[in-house]
């Protein structure tokens, strides 16, 4: 039987091993890796971007968006997903949520000693698989291995860059917009959850795990009557889960935000374990959705928009923005009753991303 | 005695207390936080960096560059520095290496359950130290926790954006340029090494981490009587030390590179610990230096510019690049025999940054 090959200190050691690593497993297996005249072939000690000159001439508030997100998630390889595409998408989708069109990612690594690298191609290739879907370059990378007491498994971060001519805000919502979210909540989490402890319902449960510029960005081009875009407010619901993007959009935007239990798109497998478990779906993180605040007479046109997107088909309008209890999110359930939704105070699932 | 303040999982869950560590120890410690209109105050989806029209209007072939470096270094405080600083400075130079005045940077966290709050602070306050001395902002971060168990210390990755006409490449170099250290060889690593293993000798040797962009802006203004830049190729010799710099640059640009043994700035201290332990310094990290090839005829001035700078006033003309033995470094020593500088295969020091 072949020996595994395994990550040693020597591959983060910035000599041969480590070019040989970068070369075979990480530089061959992205497909875009230039956004200007120094790309990641180069291996320099970073690479360019192009400044697109039409973009800007026609665009006079032009502004660059940047982001970072490291991920931990654990298990690493997981239904619907894995540690490689969450990380391009988590960075991705916080571009998308601001409105920028992505120009390009940078990619850190850490690795333990010990490591697949057959679990790192795999990883590797759905990173790629995430950025060709959306046409965007990967064009510099850090690599970096420690002990293998020193850390459980890989950890990898992507910064973003991307640019438009004015972000979407989370504090743009308005009084009366409508709150739509992109389709059902929770699966990343409890799709996580599931394969973590290994519970024998809700087995083919899969994380939503996506990058969503392209759902998104015809919905930047929605204007209303007197010209302003209709998307008002956007967040991407990870860690806190909807609840907490909603609150933070609530009480940046000094609003009120009300919900409807019954229009909320949550899985019936989804709905029955988190009953189960004692979790609340609006607390479970998403990996592929969005929350946007939409002005009320744009929100069907938004809407229509979203469902003929693959990613977007299942959204629904949960609610709206009111005077009333600003900076805060209040719940009416199917009963007419109704409950703050607090932002979560503990971590339900940790390292879901 | 007042209990120590410890990271606990909830810190990393997106919820309030992760909301209270972000605001506390993170938000408030950081004097410069916007480059555009969204900036890390907003704790938005990602942050803005401004476009410089009259910047973008005065060079047609402006380039955004883009780097991105995960700090891994222990011990996290050492001589002359902390991981904080390592992790700012090490993007930076990435990008003033380049020729890119750094826009802004971001930050990625990953801090182990039972991490010291104290410590984190200390860490914060470095990196907040360094951008300031370069006035450049931290618009955007990400803070993720895992369990003690997972992870044995603090990881830091640090993504940044410059902006340059032409970036100045490892390629670049060209037969007759004369090669340039900025200062003296070896000492991150050997402070750190120093630290870690607990020496008597040399106790008192610093790591030379520092943020060189300062030091390396007006170099870039130094044209030959053609109007060509003298500097032709410029790196940050960090892990692998400056063999490892000369030799992708020799590579690259496939060029032979002559250095003399007798021109090299090593410390005294470093020399003689480097003997005892078997080390070659050439061999061993810095965090505060340049490795720049430059035209003949300007390296006088170029030389001039370095040691007017506290970071680069030990700077001096190391060798020049030649015809022959193209991807090659030789080193002659000072009895006038040669061999060659290699790649270096193994990792003498690891977790250097």
């Amino acid at each position: 039987m072949a020996k595994e090959n395994k990550i040693s200190m020597e591959h983060g050691a910035g000599g041969q091993q480590m070019q040989s690593l970068i070369g075979e497993i990480i530089l061959k297996n992205f497909t875009n890796t230039s956004a200007g005249s120094v790309g990641l072939d180069a291996l320099d000690d970073g690479a360019t971007i192009e400044l697109d000159r039409d973009f800007l001439n026609n665009n006079k508030k032009a502004e660059l968006v940047m982001t970072t997100d490291s991920h931990v998630v654990k298990p690493i390889f997981f239904p619907g997903g894995d540690i490689g595409k969450v990380a391009v998408c988590g960075a991705i989708n916080d571009l998308a949520v601001m409105g920028a069109r992505p120009l390009a990612v940078s990619s850190g690594m850490i690795i333990p000693e010990g490591f697949s690298i057959t679990d790192l191609e795999k990883v590797v290739h759905s990173m790629n698989d995430a950025l060709v879907e959306i046409g965007v370059p990967l064009i510099t990378g850090d690599t970096k291995t420690v002990e293998g007491t020193a850390l459980d498994s890989i950890i990898i971060n992507i910064a973003a860059i991307g640019i438009c001519d004015a972000p979407v805000r989370d504090c743009g919502l308005q009084i009366g917009d409508k709150m739509i979210v992109s389709g059902y909540i929770a699966d990343h989490g409890m799709a996580l959850l599931t394969k973590r402890e290994g519970f024998e319902f809700n087995s083919d449960l899969e994380s939503d795990t996506a990058p969503l510029w392209k759902m998104i960005e015809p919905l930047l081009a929605v204007q209303t009557q007197a010209g302003e875009r209709a998307v008002t407010a956007m967040k991407d619901p990870t860690r806190g889960g909807v609840a907490d993007s909603l609150n933070e959009m609530a009480q940046k935007s000094n609003v009120g935000i009300r919900i409807y239990e019954e229009k909320l798109p949550i899985r019936e497998a989804v709905f029955t374990s988190c009953e189960m478990l004692g979790l609340d779906p609006l607390e479970i993180a998403n990996e592929g959705k969005a929350v946007i605040g939409v002005r009320p007479e744009c929100a069907k046109a938004v809407l229509k928009l979203l469902k003929s997107h693959p990613y977007g088909k299942d959204a629904a309008i949960i609610g709206e923005v009111t005077e009333e209890k600003p900076g805060k999110v209040i719940l009416i359930s199917e009963l007419g009753s109704t409950r703050y939704v607090d932002v979560p105070t503990g971590d339900p699932i940790p390292r879901v991303c």
